[in-house]
Parts: C-alpha cells; sequence; structure tokens
C-alpha cells in the first residue's frame, strides 16, 4: 500500500493512494494523489490488483463536455481484494477476490430474479458520474475537488468504492489475476452473448463483425458451442491470425470484397445466410449488415457494439417477416454474480481459453501506453498492474 | 357443379366455372366464366367451398401497374375439396377435405424439417402471378387469355389450382367449412405468431397493436397461454367490445392519449413495458411505437403487418442493447400441414375460439361487398360461399 498502512488500519479512514485521472476530454491521464473515501452503506472499498482498458473507456475519455464529465477516473474492468465493507454488507468481506462490474445484478429485483434478464431495474444502468445509490463520488483530488465516477466501477486507481450489486466474488482464488480482470467485462460479454443472448448451437454459422476483445470472445463461446464455421469480418488483416486462436475459421476483410457486397460475400460462404450475427463495432450501417448476412427463418442478429453517432438501426420490414430476429445486450446477457465464477471455474477446466486476449502488460505509471495501444489496434487486451 | 359434370369426369380435362377476376387496380371483381386447366404435377385442383377475404387482398387489389399484376384472381384465405390431383401427389386424393395456403411447406428442406422456421426454402415465398413450380396460371379467361394466380392459392374461383407443397389436409371433417376457412391465413397467423414467435407466458403482459383478424387471433392466442394482461391498441372504439371475446382485458385509442405519447401510457398500464408487443398494421412508425412499449430485459416486439410504404423500421440502437428482441413472421411461424390440423383440433376441444371471427357471410356474387365491409372497417372477417 501506497500510504504504508496496514489493511486493518484504513478501514472506517479515507485512503490516500494514486489515480490515474482524466482531467479533459482526450488528454493524456495523469497519475495524481487523491483520496477515496471509505464505503458507505452498501458499497465496498476495492483495492485494486490489475485493470486493463476497454474501448468504452477511449470512447467516453474521447466525450467533449458537456456529453464529457470531467474530471473523472476512468476503468471498469479490473479485479481487486476487497479492503473494507460499508454497512449491510454480508456477501464479501476483507481480502476478498473480486471483479467489479458495470452493470447491477441485485439478486433480488424482477430482472435478476428471472432467467431473462440481466439488465437490473432496481439499479438502472446509466452512464452516470456518480455511485448508484446516492449518485455522489469517493473521490477527492489533493485540492478536496471531486473526481467524478465511470460506469459504477472507475478501477483507474489503487483504491475504488463500489456498490455491493456491482461486485462478483471469486471464492476459487486459482485463478491468477489478470485472467479474472479480462472476465469484468470484455470477455464476458462476448462470451455471454454466444451463450445467453444467440444461444449458439453445434454446427451452426456464426458471422462476427469487429474481432475487438468482445468479438474474438463471441468466437471462443461459438467454438465451445461447436459452431462450424465462424467468420470473421474485420478491415485488420492481422485479426485473423489472433482470431484462429479462439476458434475464427473464415475470415472476410471487407476492402477485399472490391464491387460484391459484403452481405452477398457471407451469403455464399453460409450456403444463403448464417445462423448467427453478431455486431461488436457500434455502427448502425454494420448492424444493418449483420442483419442482411442472416439467414432467414431463424438468423438471429445479436448487437453488442454501442452505435458511436447515435444512429438508428433501419432494417427492411420485409426482411425481418421472414422469420429473423435482432437483439442486443449489455454484458453479453450475463448476470454478475452467477456467470463471472462460472467463466473462471471453466477457465481453470480450461474450456474457455482467456490466455491469448493479454497481448500486453503495462505498469500503472504507464496507463496512457494502454490507451495508445488499444487506439492503435495494436492489443487485444492491455493489463494494468497497479503495483508494477 | 356449375358445369353440371360430375366430379370424376372432369380428373385431367380443363374446368370452365366462376371465378371473381380483378380486370384491374381498384376495381370491383367481375364474376366470369373461366376455365381452370388440371393440376400439372405436383399440384392439386381444389373445388373452394368458401373462401374470406384477407387485407393482403385488398393492398394487392389496390396496387397500381407495374407492381399490380391484372387480370388476376385475388383470395388466399379458403377451404375446399380436392377434385383431382397431378402426378406425384400422394399425400391427397380426390373429396378430401383441404385448406390453401400461401406459404409453401414442402416438408423436405431444412427450414420445413427444423421446428425454428416455417420458411420453406425449396418454395421461396414471393408476391409472384404464377404457380411455384413453373410459373405459369392454370386459368384463362374466355377469350383464353391468362389470369395471373395470387399467393400462390387463388380462391376467387370455384376451382382453384395450387401446389400439394401450399395444402393442408383436414382429417377430421367434424370442423364446419367456415371455420376451416378462418384458419388458412389470418387466425393462424395471430395465434400461432403468439405461441410459436412470442411464446408468450401465463401471466405475461402482451400489447397487440391492430385489432383486425390477426391482432385479435393474437389475443386469443394469448388468453389461452394466460396473459394476464392483454391491452389492445386501435383507433376504432368498436374494436374493444370483439376484443373482449378473444382475450382483450384493455384497450388504448391513440386518439384518446391527447398529448401523452402511446409509449408512456403503455409503459403505465404494463409497470414499465410490456413482455410482448405485436405488431399487426404495418406501419414502420408503429413497429417502433410497440418496441418501445417493450420492456427492457425481455420485452419482445413481432412484427407481423406488412409495411404499407415500403419504410424501414428504424429502432433507436441502445434501447436494443437493453436485452430488447424484434422479430417477425410471416404465417405467425406456422407450418400448414403440421400446425392447421392441430388448431382445427383445439377449435373442435373448444379450446380455440373460432366463431367469433366470422363477423359477416355472403354469396359469391356478393363478393365485393366482402370488400366493402374489410375496407370500412365493418367486418372483421367476411365468409364468401361459393355456392350460395
Amino acid at each position: 500500500m501506497e500510504n504504508g498502512n496496514s489493511v486493518a488500519s484504513t478501514v472506517g479512514k479515507a485512503i490516500r493512494c494514486k489515480a490515474a485521472v482524466c482531467r479533459s476530454s482526450g488528454e493524456p491521464l495523469v497519475i495524481e494523489e487523491i483520496e477515496v473515501a471509505p464505503p458507505k452503506a452498501g458499497e465496498v472499498r476495492i483495492k485494486i490488483i490489475c485493470t486493463s482498458l476497454c474501448h468504452s473507456d477511449v470512447t467516453f475519455w474521447k466525450l467533449k463536455e458537456p456529453h464529457g464529465i470531467f474530471p473523472r477516473i476512468f476503468g471498469h474492468e479490473a479485479v481487486g481484494v476487497v479492503e473494507s465493507v460499508g454497512e449491510n454488507v454480508k456477501e464479501v468481506k476483507e481480502g476478498d477476490m473480486v471483479v467489479p462490474v458495470f452493470l447491477a445484478n441485485c439478486e433480488e429485483c424482477r430482472d435478476c430474479k428471472s432467467k431473462k434478464s440481466n439488465i437490473c431495474s432496481k439499479f438502472p444502468f446509466g452512464v452516470v458520474p456518480g455511485l448508484p445509490r446516492d449518485g455522489t463520488s469517493r473521490f477527492r483530488d489533493s485540492k478536496g475537488e471531486v473526481l467524478h465516477c465511470f460506469l459504477s466501477v472507475s478501477s483507474f486507481a489503487e483504491y475504488t468504492v463500489v456498490d455491493i450489486t456491482h461486485v462478483a466474488k471469486l471464492d476459487d482464488r486459482r485463478i491468477s489475476a489478470e485472467k479474472a480482470c479480462l472476465l469484468s467485462c470484455g470477455v464476458s460479454t462476448g462470451v455471454g452473448a454466444a451463450w445467453k443472448v444467440a444461444d449458439v448451437e453445434a454446427g451452426s454459422t456464426v458471422v462476427i463483425f469487429g474481432l475487438g476483445a468482445v468479438g474474438l470472445a463471441v468466437a471462443e463461446g461459438a467454438r465451445i458451442r461447436g459452431a462450424s464455421k465462424i467468420i470473421g469480418v474485420d478491415l485488420n488483416p492481422q485479426k485473423f491470425e489472433i482470431g484462429k486462436k479462439f476458434g475464427v475459421t473464415d475470415f472476410v476483410n471487407p476492402k477485399d470484397c472490391l464491387d460484391r457486397p459484403i452481405t452477398e460475400v457471407i451469403s455464399e460462404m453460409t450456403d444463403g445466410g448464417a445462423d448467427y450475427c453478431f455486431e461488436c463495432i457500434g455502427l448502425a450501417s454494420l448492424m444493418n449488415d449483420a442483419f442482411n448476412c442472416c439467414r432467414s427463418g431463424w438468423g438471429k442478429t445479436v448487437i453488442l457494439g454501442v452505435e458511436m453517432h447515435g444512429s438508428p438501426l433501419s432494417i427492411n420490414c420485409l426482411e425481418i417477416l421472414r422469420g429473423k430476429c435482432i437483439t442486443g445486450a449489455l454484458f453479453g446477457g450475463t448476470k454478475a454474480k452467477t456467470d463471472i465464477p462460472l467463466f473462471a471455474k471453466m477457465y481453470l477446466d480450461k474450456e474457455l481459453h482467456l490466455d491469448d486476449f493479454i497481448t500486453h502488460e503495462v505498469s500503472f505509471h504507464d496507463i496512457n501506453k494502454a490507451f495508445d495501444l488499444l487506439i492503435q489496434e495494436k492489443s487485444i487486451r492491455c493489463i494494468i498492474w497497479m503495483d508494477r
């Protein structure tokens, strides 16, 4: 610990530690000394072990005011150890290994209790700058100014405070921190989408638009289910090599399709259309392509990308009458508290591949390198170690 | 029979009989004497007992050339008796009671064999003017001019020729002709959509946009499944009364919503959004309303209406990420050959209500009255009796 206190002595007190603070849109993060208040009722203070950078961090980091909110502590994919808990928190205790998640899972509301939903209705998802219960932040900078939260997690700090509904506990500590970290967002999103949203079956054909961490995790999920053809679509030809590690069997680079529409190319490769298409980029036009690449009768399009320009998705009404379906999910339909431990177990049982998602590792003070690597499409996941 | 022959004597010969011919867009049909050629291989010649008018007939009747194709024999909701069969037809024989259906069901292709699809891929659906196998018509007028087919059925004639893949056999002849006729299109579409596409469960909330025959049949399907709230949305206030007969529990007339958006009204009535929304009109804007009336987490929108203006369906990309789903179906996901006999059995077992769909009955020579009644929204289904 940076401040030299023992874990026990910090309980109930503010902790001074380091955080990578974003002071304004698109500016490099600055490692600052901050103060993290103790957790309030229903909250957990977590010592972050490592965190990784997801495209959503970059999207919001780039956002200009008034949509962008600064100063802010980004980061929402991480793993850590519980330092202390607020009132009424029984589920975890000091020393527990936990994965914070941007999507709540209260386990009490109608949605959390239903097998069909992972969209907690008690603590609805929103990109708000504070914690879910009271909308405030536990972070202050050295001048006492509030530092805003991000996606209820804010993991680019040595310590963070997260609501207990946003925490998944990992009882089996055999999983290494950096692998557990991957389950916090991107990988769970992709694997969950293949299993829980699409429910990919053996022998089916799958098309994945965008082979970032989410898209590759969709491939991994589809591979495990025994899909017979997994087509990756990406503008970056290098993605095919890494894709193969996760079961991608075929690769289409739209740049190489010359004057043929991608839908025609895919239709030919899948004998009339794919069983499942996944959009993992966030472009309305690609969502439409994905929909058109699905076969009549039962073709299912799963939207995972957050549309970058706020454009609506526009689809042909007659095509949808042919039995096609379009759906979408946050966090791949995954329920944090039950599914993350399950995914961890599958990793330990050597069913789920996680190792190859990690292409880079940096120290916390090099966090801006992680941004460069992701923006330049050099990394899939770059692990940022807090203690190194 | 109009030509005075016995059934046996017509086999292999052309039959002269009456048909209601549409000579040009939007013009009243004219009862003419026509000639119906014998069925070719894979086809069945059917003596129509009764037929009824569906909105799709009206839509295509109104279509101007070149999209509208004339002269044409409309009609696709009917019941009849097999007069003779072409080569290779083993499934039905002379005298069998059959329901012709606009959607093929070859029972051999991947789609027909799958539980997930009702969109036959061997004989794909299309609004073509000829029969599926060779694209030609079996109808000629008294001058020898070809009369085009409609939706592979053309039931506004005393005799028609239909491909065997478009025929469902009813072995249990206890069902009266006019009830069987309803199962040929609209009612099966609605009931099928509730059961096979949406899979409505007990206790769920359902919203139906448009209480025509299809919408009322959706209500009937949802009622049988035990939906707790079935909200009908229609501009015609009289639809609530008939809706109640099919399980509609609540009614919303958009005209009465004053300045409140319909989505807000429905959201309030359903505690945050409906489990299932059905669009049974064919307007892209209503499809979007239906989507927005569905709850986050698992809300499913089912499109059954054929968009009238060819407009695309436009939906908010962020809303779909909240676990919503939008899908559609032709013929309500129903497979003609297996599901129509099942629906008939449910009617005979007094589980499925059919009687109240029939609001009017006319003689064949009064067929234009059926058009007036439907266009003026006075009828749900008007049975047109060929022999009366």
